[in-house]
């Protein structure tokens, strides 16, 4: 095995091109297998496999910098930078994190995880090496469906003006960018990289510079003449030499490519051609299901899961329900059609469902001038990536007040991701913004009456529902409409008032009972409405229990707890409030379970909350 | 007077093109006479008088449908859609919004105030109007500035995508992209624009679609022989067909551009050339003075102000000072280097400011990596605008833990300019968030010790300030650093303690000197780090008065006096305390004194909140 000698970058120098190939042969298998039994992103990792030993065999990293977008591909570059060893214990509990972290090695230049950044990394990066007289290679690998994100365009942009000295690779795998691969224009790539054309442009440069109007006549030319042969005039005419398209499988193209253009001075940019799932038939043949996938069995590709229901099929299926009763009704998404359970809606109406790309800034405008022009839009975005939209979200949804309804899944702990997928501040981003109605479901029949109920409503609302499996409660066949803004007491005790909401009503509940057992006797709210709250209730219960004891999966900063403060200070009412949430550090990856143990948000925790309480008093 | 003939733009259908030109020469000095009175935006308005004639004279609104992008462009669109008659009341207390406003009037689309989201307005509008079976035009006003905005391209990529049915007007008035003006561009694009062209186009077109070869080779080279004449390749790349340059204040050129493009269908962007502060000359030659100016002399041109110095100022001096100490202190902004006071540090040091245009989001991320580079990143954006970046103060800078210092201008009520502009959400979205220092001076020196102490914490930090004139007190001439975390006792007294930060520290004193009168005793501390806060004097100060208020200028929803009352929640102390802070609802615009007092933010208001609660108990 080729892979037992590989510790760090430095092992691989000394490879020639037919063992590097041996060596992803070699990779692909290793990591099918490690994902088949931790879950992970596939897809994408297989995609870039000659990509990453080719940058590590060209590029002296950690001196050079490698930046991933999204960093969900570096599954490669972790096991070729000092960590093959534990590469086993990736995404688990104390093990590795399946994103670039910079605490865990040297060679992670940044934490990654959500998508369109690295352009503008790769740019301070380069400014402010050149203003420390440091020279080495930056370098930043982004896919096809990252640069949709206006942000990677603000950073081209901003690097043609600078003229920063960075390497952007395009990892086209799939989408937008037209596919322009042929014998002709990869060996135009290679002679246009090689020594012998850039001698040539440098002279004709010299010759033209004296005589400004052929200078720019011949400049234009150029570009006419390379639009002709390839796709990337966008990318020149934003300040950026344009190179390929280079078959990123082809490790000797790759490596030869590079080496050339490592040479070349300011932005560039390499248009690579990968195949999502390469070498893994079942990941090639549906790349999207073996994006992030969970454990699977690698012989079939098929997954291994307990098959409960998640809020996610809860959440797609009445979707689907409303669309039938409203034509008026359509549903956005910013790539993740399957991820937020929209797949099947987008099945049964193409014609009513957009994937506006990674673009939630845009996908939410957009939505509200669905609104604005009568539609009934519903915005499925992750919680952690709707953080991306939040200027939209107050400006063009809220202050405009227009019936948007945010489906804001993957709320709160969501487990192996880690901190950079949390969705640990929505209840606390939306509170703040007036016109906003704020739910979170206890249950799936609550997900999907409080989908029926913010349609009803007509103005700005948001639901947000956790990540994974439902409580399995049945769901009505019918309808029905929650009182705005009204909670419920879900049971009654004299000693404490839990008051909660979403995914902390069944452990609050769980909570009450083993604190029964013990004589301690607890009310449970479901506070279903962040807002507006339940005004009446509250001072009910505040009232008759004079302890109140707030729980949420959300930072406890200006979320749910802060506003039933806030309510009872309004009010004037002075009784004591504990206050229950994920606390105000970036939670690491790890299982759900053990992270929610771990801040206290689970039975365990609630029940030794109020325990250590009523001790004190 | 021509302008007295008009009242809505149907009026305007029956003048000739000299007539036009008339109308518009008696705009300029209308705007100009109101504004010198009122303030407002100067520069961007007499540039557009011509293109805002020449749409509403060939398009059809409000059926038709108008975007202002930004929409502090809409002076003469205001004029001409039935408020002339009250345009001198602009920006004043109860008078006309300086932005559009749809309560307003049904000429105007969309509440707008932020850059570059009008293309997903006109692309949503454009689905929706299609889906509900509606044909009326829809176009977008967007500066060349507002396009560098991510938003802008993930918009126009989603237009070509969807083949929206949408004009974007491309306003050039100064930047970014190259000027190609000329009598041969102008006079082809005339023709392109004709019938002429347009049949022979459709008819190369039928005869290429059965020739796919041949129709790609037509295609590209088509826009390979476009590039060499205009500067829109980039668009027709993202699936725009592209006109112009287009002279902006040529009214028989506009409305026959306009005219023959109306009958086009799919997305269409018109590059119209103007230029800033147009006839009136004081402005032409400094638009950016111009740009948001507040009333000045007409005959002259020069400001009327007071001369006392703002916050402004003293940040745009201090940065110096901090520069001069250390080389590694380099300053970002947004496109706001007059704003934000940073003009000066611009001159002197060039080489260390960065102007990422309107990009709130790359400036960030490019930030954090400046400082990960070892640079010293100063962040001047306004309040309401980082808003865009919110994503990447969590996940860029916090996360990452990097030392970025942000100098939020314009944070609570801004007066004038409305509800998008508005900083009343800073405390509440910057407060959650983990690893984030955040400091708010109660005057001008405290401006300058925080910058200076925020440099010596070495770690993410926001310092959020007021727009407009500092209290006035001395400057020390020295740096000191202010204790991390703590907060400092200005008064004492025994009845109620006054718990405040930044601008309401002077009407919190002030209150308290009015109530010594009537015999009620306050305490009044300056809480200048809103996180971390001083744990310890907050537990003496309840224990000493048994009675808190919280005043601060943000929304009271998850701001500092929420995180006032968590910490005594943490701590186990129960105290009542009530909260004063905006109210959740988008606020109105009007002068800053006004407003304040509307809501309770002033000696007023700060008096009577605590006589009431006193009488009550």
């Amino acid at each position: 095995m080729l892979l037992e000698k590989i510790n760090s970058p430095k092992d691989l120098k000394k490879f020639t091109i037919p063992e590097l190939v041996r060596l992803a042969g070699e990779i692909r298998p290793f990591i099918v297998d490690v994902i088949s039994k931790t879950g992970g992103h596939l897809s994408s990792n297989l995609g870039v496999v000659e990509l990453t030993i080719a940058l590590h065999y060209v590029f002296d990293t950690p001196e050079d910098t490698i930046i991933w977008d999204v960093g969900h591909q570096c599954y490669t570059h972790k096991i070729l930078t000092e960590r093959q060893d534990r590469f086993g214990t990736i995404r688990q509990n104390g093990g590795l994190s399946g994103f670039p972290l910079r605490q865990e090695s040297k060679y992670d230049t940044w934490d990654t995880g959500h998508a369109s950044n690295s352009i503008s990394i790769a740019v301070g990066l380069a400014e402010a090496k050149k203003k420390m007289n440091k020279s080495h290679k930056i370098v930043t690998v982004i896919g096809d469906g990252s640069l949709t994100g206006g942000m990677s365009f603000e950073a081209l942009n901003h690097a043609g003006h600078l003229k920063s000295d960075i390497i952007v690779i395009l990892n086209d795998n799939e989408m937008s960018i037209s596919k322009n691969i042929g014998a002709l224009s990869s060996y135009l790539n290679r002679i246009m990289t090689g020594e012998f054309v850039s001698n040539i442009r440098e002279e004709i440069k010299n010759i033209t510079k004296k005589h400004p109007t052929v200078y720019k006549a011949a400049k234009y030319f150029e570009e006419a003449i390379k639009g002709f042969f390839v796709p990337g005039i966008i990318f020149e005419e934003l300040g950026f030499q344009y190179f390929g398209p280079v078959d990123g499988h082809d490790l000797g193209n790759l490596t030869d490519t590079l080496k050339n253009i490592k040479r070349f001075k300011g932005p560039v940019l390499i248009h690579v051609i990968t195949k999502k799932g390469k070498g893994y038939p079942y990941a090639e043949d549906d790349p999207e299901r073996f994006h992030g996938i969970s454990t699977f069995e690698m012989r079939t590709g098929n997954c291994i899961h307990s098959g409960s229901r998640t809020y996610t099929d809860v959440f797609g299926d009445t979707i689907i329900e409303l669309a039938e009763k409203d034509e008026k009704v359509v549903a956005v998404t910013a790539a993740m059609g399957l991820g937020t359970g929209l797949d099947k809606f987008s099945s049964i109406y193409p014609e009513r469902f957009y994937d506006i790309g990674i673009a939630e800034q845009h996908g939410v405008t957009f939505s509200a001038a669905l609104a604005l022009g009568g539609l009934r839009p519903f915005v499925a975005i992750y919680s952690t990536f709707l953080q991306r939209a939040y200027d939209q979200i107050i400006l063009d949804v809220c202050l405009q007040n227009l019936p948007v309804v945010f489906a804001v899944d993957r709320s709160g702990v969501v487990g192996q991701d880690g901190p950079t997928h949390h969705g640990a501040f929505d209840l606390s981003y939306f509170r703040h913004i007036p016109n906003m109605v704020l739910m979170a479901p206890r249950d799936e029949n609550e997900l999907k009456q409080m989908l029926y109920s913010a349609y009803l409503y007509e103005c700005p609302a948001a639901i947000r529902y956790p990540r994974g499996e439902a409580p399995g409660v049945p769901i009505d066949d019918q309808f029905r409409e929650i009182p705005f803004g009204t909670w419920e007491i879900l049971r009654e005790g004299a000693d404490v008032a839990i008051i909660t909401c979403g995914s902390m009503v069944q452990p609050a509940l769980s909570a009450a009972d083993e604190l029964a057992g013990e004589g301690i006797e607890c009310t449970v709210v479901n506070g279903r409405f962040i807002k507006p709250m339940d005004r009446e209730l509250l001072l009910r219960v505040a009232k008759q229990t004079g302890r109140i004891l707030t729980v949420e999966e959300n930072t406890f900063i200006g979320g749910f707890g802060s506003g039933v403060m806030e309510l009872l200070s309004k009010e004037g009412v002075v009784v004591p409030v504990r206050c229950l949430g994920i606390p105000d550090t970036f939670m690491t990856h790890g299982s759900q379970k053990t992270l929610r143990n771990r801040i206290g948000l689970d039975k365990e925790g609630i029940s030794r909350a109020i325990r250590e309480w009523l001790k004190k008093e």
